[in-house]
């Protein structure tokens, strides 16, 4: 757990949603394992099922985007492919309904998240900045009952630095007064340091192992614990 | 043609995307097409499987919302449904074929809109509003060569009075300075003229007769045969 000085100061808080303000990574866990199921009978010995969907999502993540229905065709896709064509329409359907499952499930809070979202809107413009569907994050963010705490709230294709710049200046907040905080150091924290802005990793406890040797391999950005204990260490 | 007379002042014009910028209601067509006739074998007499696709859509739109993914997850559905579970993996394999081919669709500007958009820049700041996929839209967007013609780009899930007003308030302008351009009487009309905004209806060739026919029963908004027409409309 890093214990760098917070930035002097921020304006804007930029907060992720998925794994951050909310379960996501879960639910995807959840359904890999009865896509797993569902394919068994058709998966020859020593294929791996995952490993296959994830290449095929990564070969049409152009196309696709980041999201459920992309995910969901993936898993069409990749049944085709590991049975060698062989699988039954029934199962089909079955990936189809899966699909629609993650889409309607319920958004599961983290602990403490909507006091956390409170205790940093007294003192900071916020911004929501999600990936994803845009259908599908409007809905889960509609449902979190947390959408009146945001200025503004951003669905974006990709989190990568023009991204990040295009909304600070529809903010107009200059990066180093603008602060990220998520799960992903991929999307939440590299993109924005590459701007110059501040960021702070907030771990998600699936990939809490991974991320914790990122940390200490390039310890250059804070990492707290939880959302919770942002406001206090932005007041220093 | 309906030739009111202009508004007198307007600051912010709002642009439609999908047939009104760029042709997309021909490659929906074609792409239906090709759906009935790879379903043809498995299609009982006198079932309709644009009708189910229709009904399946709808069902789906809330899950699903708008653009090809779910469109196309929704032909997969279909095409289940239409043959008692007896249609060919093959030819769910030929649907996401197919899906995928609409999504990489090169983006085919309408007639004389690159002319028309700058026409309109030289006296207004421009918004384009369209709804669907985050990525698609964006992907015809940057295709469209045109997205540095506009102020802003607004992508949404829904073309609704709230959506409106939502842009209205980010772009500091008032509904009585803002006029909305597109081709759907319902999406960029209808809930525009509800704000107190004003709208003018460029119908493009397929709705064209269904459209027609809408106007002439309610005839409270303009409607002209082009986007080329609307600066010069709009200078009187």
């Amino acid at each position: 757990m890093s214990t760098a000085a917070p930035p002097p100061e921020i304006d804007v808080v930029g907060i992720d949603a998925d794994d951050t303000l909310w379960h996501n990574e879960t639910y995807f866990a959840d359904a890999q394992a009865t896509f797993v199921q569902i394919l068994a009978p058709w998966t020859p010995e020593g294929e791996d099922v995952l490993a296959l969907h994830d290449a095929t999502e990564r070969a049409n993540l152009e196309l696709f985007g980041y999201g459920i229905k992309g995910f969901t065709l993936s898993m069409v896709e990749t049944a085709i492919d590991v049975s060698r064509g062989e699988v039954s329409i029934s199962a089909v359907a079955e990936l189809l309904r899966l699909g629609k499952e993650m889409l309607a499930h319920p958004v599961e809070l983290l602990e403490g998240v909507a006091e956390a979202v409170d205790a940093l809107a007294q003192d900071h413009r916020l911004v929501l900045i999600t990936k994803g569907d845009l259908i599908h994050q409007e809905t889960k963010i509609a449902r979190s009952g947390l959408a009146d705490r945001f200025e503004r709230i951003e669905i974006v294709s990709e989190k990568d630095p023009a991204t990040y710049k295009g909304i600070l200046e529809r903010m107009d907040v200059a990066p180093e007064r603008f602060l990220m905080a998520g799960n992903s150091v991929r999307s939440d924290i590299l993109p924005v340091l590459e701007l110059g802005g501040h960021a702070v990793h907030v771990p998600y406890a699936i990939t809490w192992s991974h991320e914790v040797v990122e940390e200490r391999e390039d310890d250059t950005f804070p990492v707290l614990a939880s959302l919770g204990e942002l406001a206090e260490w932005l007041a220093g």
